[in-house]
């Protein structure tokens, strides 16, 4: 079990002594899933908050009409789950798949709760990643009401510097809310300038 | 100063010495404001979560063609901020307007900051809040895709008991995204079932 990501990652928030590695080494479990697998799938209960340490996934869901709608991607270093059910412990709304071949290092609820009370400054932590993930909700709101596609398209190679490369273009317009065809006009316009 | 509401607010969900309540009394203040002001305006940072012991308030965005948007309502025991742009002090994306005289219990950026460390298990109470108000973000990205008008009327309903009576038809269908024609349809079938 490689857990020292997490802990590196941990450490740009937190100072852990090594006693509190030791117990959230005992409260974490490390899982590899495979290209194609279900982290979390819509209508079940998502069980863990995943830290990648390795691989690529897509957060999406499945609209009425059967339409796939991307909302999030994850590569090393963040956080796959649908947060919203594993914080209030009912079905999900989302689906988590591997795009890659991937490794996680996972907290269930319990073992959180049970990590909160032993490790108090984890409070910390969580408060701080979730407000990221706030800010990051929030922003998908406004930027899908009012910038157009190139700004949205701008903004997600920001937010996501070396994923362009991993994913299928097709599920990066899916992300943006557009047609394969208009993101590969908006990709040749911004190459051509 | 009455911080009472607050202090009732926060015991639901962390228990605070005689002390620490005295530490965070001197730590908030107390704001009035009429009908008709801003908590916050668009573009500028939003400098305070406000803890809102009486009134009502309304959250929103004006997009490129000037259209007004509402993306939530706040009343007594609720909080009321750009939450985006205080986590990260930058330009706010929305505006927040008291729809009555209303009065607020505020935490500036600093002092909650300084809050964080007198008080850690204030850490808590504020990582449970903001993961309720991400929740809640992402149900309203998840409803606006795929739930039809009226049923997420209904969910406003649940989710706003009260705020019906207190604000005008033509806000909630602005909340909903759908025209004060549209609404008062929905709320006729509803009625006549």
């Amino acid at each position: 079990m490689n857990i020292e990501p997490l802990i590196a990652y941990l450490s740009k928030y937190i100072h852990l002594s090594t006693d509190e590695k030791e117990i959230l080494s005992e409260h974490v479990s490390y899982r590899k899933y495979l290209k194609g697998q279900f982290v979390v799938q819509q209508g079940d209960v998502c069980k863990y908050e995943s830290f990648v340490v390795k691989g690529c996934l897509k957060t999406f869901y499945i609209d009425s009409e059967g339409q796939e709608h991307i909302v999030m991607f994850a590569v090393e270093n963040w956080w796959a789950a649908d947060l919203g059910s594993f914080i209030t412990q009912s079905p999900a709304d989302y689906n988590v798949q591997c795009l890659e071949n991937t490794e996680v290092v996972q907290f269930s609820y319990e073992k959180l709760e049970a990590l909160y009370l032993l490790i108090p400054k984890l409070e910390r932590f969580f408060r701080i990643i979730i407000q990221k993930a706030y800010v990051a909700s929030e922003k998908r709101i406004i930027g899908n009401f009012s910038l157009p596609a190139r700004e949205r398209y701008l903004e997600f190679r920001e937010q996501y510097p070396d994923i362009e490369q991993r994913v299928p273009q097709y599920m990066i317009a899916s992300y943006l809310g557009i047609t394969k065809e208009f993101l590969s006009k908006i990709r040749s316009q911004i190459i051509s300038k």
